[in-house]
């Protein structure tokens, strides 16, 4: 069922203990579109690039039968660029650049025909351009997923708070539910980000996870333990692709379809980190997807 | 099946943000002990105390069918002592006071009928005791299962890794692990300590839960989300009881039920950590314990 996609698409430069990359093709809308492309096919992202932005990528985009229309191309203006360098374990990363160059002005606009997708994904953007984008939908989406950031919550909170209690499901990291909550246990945060609007919480623990919680129930994901990590870019990206992907696919959005689709996000976001950028994401076929997944099963298969 | 836990018994006194103790009931053995106590019953501990511990704490071990005949009293000697303090999170302590007392001399004595139990838990201790203990089961056991700590990493190497040479199953913490091993990938780590003598490698995650690597094969447990944590004290020694105890009980150390005895292990741990020292532990019925491993099902449950 159709899937808009809200979230940057950009230019990343990374550089791990592994090695360095060039300029490559990152930002959330891509990974979330890409992850989501292998399980759903009536995709649309919405985004803004700048000249410089290449043929080349957005053909990537749809060779995996992505809609680019709503990607708003300014000719003479440049594309969002991040440069980071993580450290030696991987949890941690520099910034060492940050153009915002055309998403500075970003306004954005749904193709008419996007304006009634069935699920919404929010990729980590301004909360103010998340809401600009829930305005334009009509009717409501039937699932709106939204991810977010602790930036955001330093620098904008009360446009943050409003744009949340507009969302179904809200998806952040361990450290950003307490920093929202003011709880640092996971289940009072929960609770409490369970009254400011979304019905579900999905919290992710990086290697250690992601937790689900609904109205008095809680999933625990676990992550795939893994050889190495490559590169952690556009994991959490890619893990909100495989979710909504999966949702999308289904049109269930029954907390029982949901653990699934964390099971799916997990899996994907496994792929993402095996190497630089979207390479691992672009190059899947079914079969990987498949076989990983049972992994999965039988990561936390018991009976008791 | 028959038991022998080696571990300290002992007294506590711990500071938390909930409130602070006097001396109460501790130690390793005295947690392994009692969390074992509620799975099985023919278990023994050896251990050393001072003529300051009182007969109403031997007498709870006894009431919990645990044989306190290996528990050498020093009469003029006082028992171990630790005291600590607990940061805010619960996840960082300081550790305020360590007498060692009667463990500084600590030789430890199984008694002959101890001696041929079927399975030995090694409780943290230092590791030329817990090698005097292996030395003296005859026959072999059929499972030796051994808990450690950085501290003997730190400061007794050598001894560790000849002690860890003699088990089958090991259980660390994750940093402790990436220590041990000199590699930040967790599967990395268990690559090489499975190298170094044990079959099974338990890493325990705290809140996160727990990873046993056995072979090329991996089994992630969760860990109850609580809405508090009341004091930490013990959880890794609950575990550790919960694991050995269900082991005992079955009588079976295949790959698959060993899932379980983590899981038993889990759910032990996580009553322990919902009041002081040993209050919960003690006080257990089966009842509880059978809603709590329901818990741990519905928590990890899903279908792909």
């Amino acid at each position: 069922m159709s899937l808009l996609v809200i979230g940057t698409v950009a230019f990343d430069e990374i550089e791990t203990p592994r090695g360095k990359t060039g300029k490559i093709l990152g930002g959330a809308g891509t990974y979330i579109g890409l992850a989501a492309s292998h399980l759903t096919d009536d995709i649309k992202i919405v985004s803004v690039v700048g000249g410089d932005f290449p043929e080349e990528h957005m053909s990537l985009l749809k060779k995996h039968n992505i809609r680019t229309d709503g990607i708003k191309v300014i000719p003479d203006g440049k594309t969002f660029f991040w440069a980071g360098r993580y450290h030696e374990n991987m949890n941690m990363r520099d910034t060492l650049v940050t153009d915002l160059n055309v998403l500075a002005d970003f306004d954005p606009v749904v193709p008419g025909h996007a304006c009634s997708s069935k699920y919404l994904m929010l990729g980590n953007l301004t909360p103010a351009i998340q809401k600009r984008v829930i305005e334009q939908m009509e009717p409501r989406p039937e699932l709106i997923v939204m991810d977010t950031m602790n930036f955001w919550m330093d620098t904008a909170l009360n446009d943050l708070v409003d744009v949340i209690s507009m969302v179904d499901v809200l998806t952040i990291n361990d450290e950003e539910a307490r920093q929202l909550s003011g709880e640092y246990s996971l289940n009072k945060a929960a609770k409490k980000i369970l009254t400011m609007g979304p019905r579900y919480l999905i919290v992710k623990k990086g290697e250690h996870g992601a937790l689900l919680f609904h109205e008095d129930k809680i999933f625990h994901a676990p992550a795939m333990p893994l050889e190495d990590v490559f590169d952690p870019t556009g994991a959490g990206d890619t893990f909100a692709g495989g979710f909504i992907g999966y949702i999308a696919k289904t049109g269930d959005i029954s907390f029982e379809n949901m653990k699934r689709a964390i099971i799916y996000g997990s899996a994907m976001a496994s792929f993402t980190v095996e190497k630089f950028g979207t390479e691992r994401l672009a190059e899947l076929s079914q079969e990987d997807i498949q076989k990983r997944l049972q992994e999965f099963v039988s990561l936390v298969a018991f009976e008791i």
